[in-house]
């Protein structure tokens, strides 16, 4: 996952692209980057590191101009480069272009090759430069129109923030996977991947950018066009589940209030179940425990401290600390947790590694015994359109039956909330309006062979 | 506040001292330091910032020996400075010897001052280094005897942990009013602040070092002796409220269920109130709400998104970015709090600036009105014992009635916690057992005029 | 001015490599940079900063491979940014491809124009990615018929490696405006601007690439075609006068005793001024004047002592600093000054602004009269080959006559060498082998609007 | 070897102070800092490396005030701490107080263990710290009668700065083994180790501290007092052989001046010697072969390339590199080598490490023969007065005859120059006013058992 941030219309635009990349910065830690568009040149700043150790004061004054577009990476192994971070930035004959990218193409290895077979040289291996190098050779009488041109040849997920000095295009894929949202503040026009960050600068939410929509700001002036009829809708769920701040709105709703929301579906799901306790694994957890709670009527109580002075730099020194690691960030309360029987949420069960260490530690602590739920189903196959889950091989319960996912992770029950429960709490219709590839292996816009994050 | 951590008997002491200062990292971020004992010399090393920053593998390998003592220390204005880290390491008639202090003297200016009469020099401005100038100058026939003979000289509030090559020391004034505790690991002795970080380290908490006691560790063997009668015990009921991490036993039970319990008296003193939700100001809030929710039955709910990527560093670029650093730390989650009524708990009132500004971000985010709860009594006078409370001047409660800090912190009404309850609630009997100094101006060991942190 | 070094078959040759470049270190010290070829990849390393500070331990063991090119570039007031580090290095049809350059294209900005006209998109302002567009477009049957077909669209100076995984490619443009060596190591073959590197990694030179040229190393064999037939040779003077290091082998002579030998040039022109010493600018100006001593029978005095500890990083703080630097760097050694006349010889005169310091400098120490002698002729007209002059209007020497350019620098009498004696010096026919645009205007290839360094 | 600067009287103070230093470098590079005083406060800072590395605009400025001292420390294997880092900054009765210094006690151990069974305690090994501390117990009226008192407790080398806010004082031990000038600059007074440092700054030299004298400088105004009758004079003779700068002046010559006139001593010790050129090793044997090839009329010519990017941090990668070492910092220039017979000159020969490399290269590249010429005689006993030699055992000529010292450094000749002739040279009498103690075992003030530097 990534996250994207654009400002036009003020004097501050880069100290208020650093503000919402600072309030997305859950969305990814590896690399964060600002392109200011200072009217007539495109000043591009960007490093690997958190968004809070890159824009220094000195930093921030050289990103002057009245609108600047922003992008957060996520971490993914093997791939940290500081040629993939983003914007990019390119010199070509379509003047100068910055792109911010959330998303990942399907076809992206095809494209490239053609490209480079006709004489194209790539700067980066990320997906994100293939859209600039099919404008540069396809061009059309404007900007947006070499854009809308291009645009159908890409298959996959795509969230882009376009900008040349003088103009902002954003645009949406045609099934709307990957999500952006269009504010104001004052003059100014704000896009965001999520309401979290447009709140904290202090401006307002106006609406999403529709799926195949292209939204272009000019002079101050908005204006919106279709690139491409509509697909069907297939947001991405995990937004609600797992990526988005408790604080955005998604789908209608309140972060927050949609995993209060699940909890209390799975407390629905899980009637029958007894404890004494139920609490969720730190952060995400704890919202669906509450809902859980209020649902059952089991009383809510926190059963890990995190440690929150870990930083991106934490490195356990050496061997002699692997043990620690896990509770040096998540540590048991013995105090609450001896002689209890609890039900401990998390918001999904990837490989099963992680719950199996948790489950442990609450067991060396004393918990009685320990009932696993979690609030979406069973992930089975791998996403294409830009999270990073890891090949169908490492996916536990693409192997595995929820008895023997139980006992490889020595919980005392395990639970799965429905798909369909899980939709409903998300706020959509029968199976509609949501991407449900990796718990169900249908996927709405192909796969691509070689998977990309 | 500091905090102080000890390992005898361990090869991977170091290591070992590291995780420990860690794990007490929320009682201190300005500076951290460990000294180890190779069995002949003591090797020192400490710097500015977190535990995790300063220590990486090749500082830990250059930390080599059996036995360590670390300490971390809390950031406090216009004295930053490196010379003060600790622990303070000397060479002296008495050999090699390392000093780790948590608390304030409240004599320090007069000891400093006779001691320089007659000679000495010194290297810090830390209270702490007063004590091995007077034991370099009143030698005793062993180390033990040394600070027997010389601590009586001290006034104030002091955990001490001293190393030289082969042996420790550690003691508690003998009021009890910094916490420390002993613990134990296979062969090696611990000594901690707090338990949360013996249990991190994987060891047993033994028991509290008693005030007016010396642990001596020499060759594996553990032994106590006193070396002044206790004064009434009187603890530093803050711990409680707002240093000790939750999961930390203090005064027999867990800290979190303490504050459970503290939100439940909450509850009951203010019986009459009626709210849609009551909520706490992150972290320490958190707990104090969940136990007025169990108390009251108004359902808890979240009202801040707490921004972790903040780290030690973060300094706002400059003052355009001024007016968005409270949002940007603790952002209001608009779609819970638009149109209730709140109770909002937080640990204690001191200037009432963050409560004004934490309360105005409520109601801009659209709550009816906010009840402000306090888990603690008005603070009208400064802490003598190691916290750092600004002065008497500054402390809005020395000034003001509660229903003009209402007023001042825009609250639609306030609550102190009564100290008669706090103390209950803590474990206490009738105003035994705890200092209130700051609640009520009672000093248990006299004022320095000078007051120091 | 820049520096390239290549090596081959050789398990070190990134440490070679780095050895090569820190010996040519004088040539550039704005950045530099290292690719590796582990017989599948290329793995690219550079950095702003000198060759010392950039290549760690830990950087060289990560460029692991048994062939290496590296790079150092000049520092030039406005172009500095990490992109042009060289050498760059490309991911296209072409396959993996690295290349370092030294030199300019005076038909850079109309290839940059065309190519990106039909779809280019360019990662930097180097000249140097021209001929990889190019080369990606206009493909032949080999890498070396790729090569060859398109240098001859290219104008103006260079010297190129080429690298991809198994196989190096030098070339030297047909006019031979910059240098580039063959050398031997063992098994390995070498490629450097001067022989100097060579030397210290232990190597032999063999001989100077021929002006368009290129020579091959592929599975330990190499081979040399041509790709143009030779324009006449045209070689930059200014290698000999200012550039290569004096241990250097330009024109088959040691770049030292050449300058001795324009010393005594110098002497022979300059018969009739009397002196008591004669001294040079430190430190190229040392050969010069121990050249014109032996010739003369003035004594030679070292007039000046040079700091050495400036570094790349000196920066006077302020201000107030400002008037000290030339003495920082470059003080008079009063005690050999005071009271004589002195004949004091510098490589060049480009502004006049540095002599005009030194000689005031020389005149506060005491000296009763300063003859300043320059070991070339008057430069009238800017470099278009890579010297980075500054523009014609800076020139002195394209406004002033040399009486009026002598009472500028405040000097008491100013030589210039004639340009006859000063190529029979360096080893040249009647103004033949040399290029000598920037003293006579006559370019023989051609010259680009907007020059480029 | 250590230098030593102060600055009085000027609102740049600490810039001044820090020019100062930057010119003094070349007497020591591991650490360096300034104190400077705003009147009432001092206000210290010091770091290791290099000044021009240490000192940015933003230090400068923190370090305001009228006064400043400064001190660059020698690099000295094992002892590289920041905390014997000076100028030394106490604050004990005698109120704030710094202390720089430059020599060696010959008496520290036993003067430190006197004082640590009174009960001092010591923050650095630094022999500086004891003079501090017998002041701080022996005090007399004024800080000039405390320092008066002690300074006769010491045994050894030194020359001091001390500063109060409002005062400062300069001091030189009896013997007058360690430099120290007097200088003015406007209403400003300037102490300095080396004349060269108060060029650079602008000011003038005015005279030499004598030995055993007291400088003190108070409201502007200068005084001096004696606190001690001169012992006879012994300079250390190596300031001019190989320390002091070749623009300063010692003991009333321009140390270049000097170092001719030692070259022309050896070619008369040297008569028979036939050579095609003479050459010195870099930097410092220049000079001497400049004035040998001046009194022999064998012709000089530069025989190295010296590299100065090296830089205070090049340490070679690793194993790989060492062999490659020395010809990276001095890269014999075969062109003039060749076939050549050839003097070279070097100040001393300590192990004899050097020159056995140095004349191997030589060898290799091509020398028919090289005849060794030292510009000192032979060392065959350790200094204890400053100078950072190795143990006796260390020293070549303490074992061998100088005909098995050449054979060892493979030089086919070696000549030492009398120490008549050195002392001749450098402007002593017969014998007096220079210490010899490393040539003849003499020492004219004690040695220390356990030698330090």
């Amino acid at each position: 996952m990534c996250g994207i941030f654009g400002v036009t219309d003020d004097r501050n635009a880069s100290r208020l692209a650093f503000i919402g990349l600072f309030t997305l910065q859950h969305r990814g830690q590896e690399s964060a980057g600002i392109v200011a568009d200072d009217g007539s040149r495109l000043v591009p700043y960007s490093a690997m590191g958190l968004v809070n150790e890159i824009f220094s004061k000195d930093v921030l004054d050289s990103l002057a101009g009245h609108a600047a577009i922003g992008h957060i990476r996520y971490s993914t192994a093997g791939s940290s480069d500081i040629k993939n971070a983003q914007p990019l930035f390119f010199n070509s004959a379509l003047g100068p272009l910055a792109v911010a990218h959330n998303g990942n193409l399907t076809n992206a290895a095809r494209l490239r090759a053609d490209l480079q077979r006709s004489g194209a040289i790539f700067q980066s291996t990320a997906d994100s430069e293939i859209i600039v190098h099919l404008m540069a050779r396809r061009r059309g009488r404007t900007l947006e129109d070499t854009i809308a041109r291009n645009l159908p040849l890409l298959e996959g997920s795509y969230s882009f923030l376009f900008m040349t000095p003088g103009g902002m295009i954003a645009v949406r894929d045609p099934n709307g996977f990957r999500p952006l949202v269009l504010g104001r503040l004052g003059r100014s026009h704000l896009f965001s991947s999520e309401t979290c960050a447009i709140d904290v600068v202090g401006g307002k939410t106006i609406r999403e950018i529709e799926p195949g929509e292209m939204v272009v700001v000019r002079k101050g002036a908005v204006r919106s066009r279709r690139f491409s009829r509509p697909a069907p809708l297939t947001r991405c769920i995990f937004e609600q589940v797992y990526f988005a701040r408790p604080d955005s709105v998604v789908a209608g709703r309140t972060v927050q209030l949609t995993r209060n929301e699940i909890g209390a579906m799975l407390a629905r799901e899980m009637k029958g179940v007894k404890a004494d306790i139920v609490s969720g694994v730190p952060d995400s957890g704890t919202a669906y425990a509450l809902g859980f709670a209020g649902a059952s009527g089991i009383p809510y109580q926190a059963v890990f401290m995190r440690n929150h002075y870990t930083g991106r730099s934490f490195i356990q020194p050496d061997q002699t600390l692997r043990e620690f690691t896990a509770q040096l960030k998540l540590a048991p309360i013995g105090g609450v947790i001896e002689g209890k029987s609890i039900i401990l949420i998390d918001d999904s069960l990837v490989r099963g590694t992680t719950s199996r260490k948790i489950i442990a530690s609450l067991k060396r602590a004393g918990a009685r015994n320990v009932h696993m739920a979690i609030a979406s189903p069973a992930i089975v196959s791998p996403c294409y359109y830009g999270i990073d889950t890891p090949t169908k091989e490492e996916l536990i319960a693409n192997d595995l039956t929820p008895e023997r996912i139980r006992a490889y992770i020595g919980a005392d029950g395990l639970h799965y909330l429905s798909l369909g429960s899980l939709i409903t709490a998300c706020g959509g219709g029968t199976d509609r309006g949501f991407c449900s590839g990796c718990f169900t292996g249908r996927y709405p816009a192909g796969r691509n062979v070689k998977r990309a994050k």
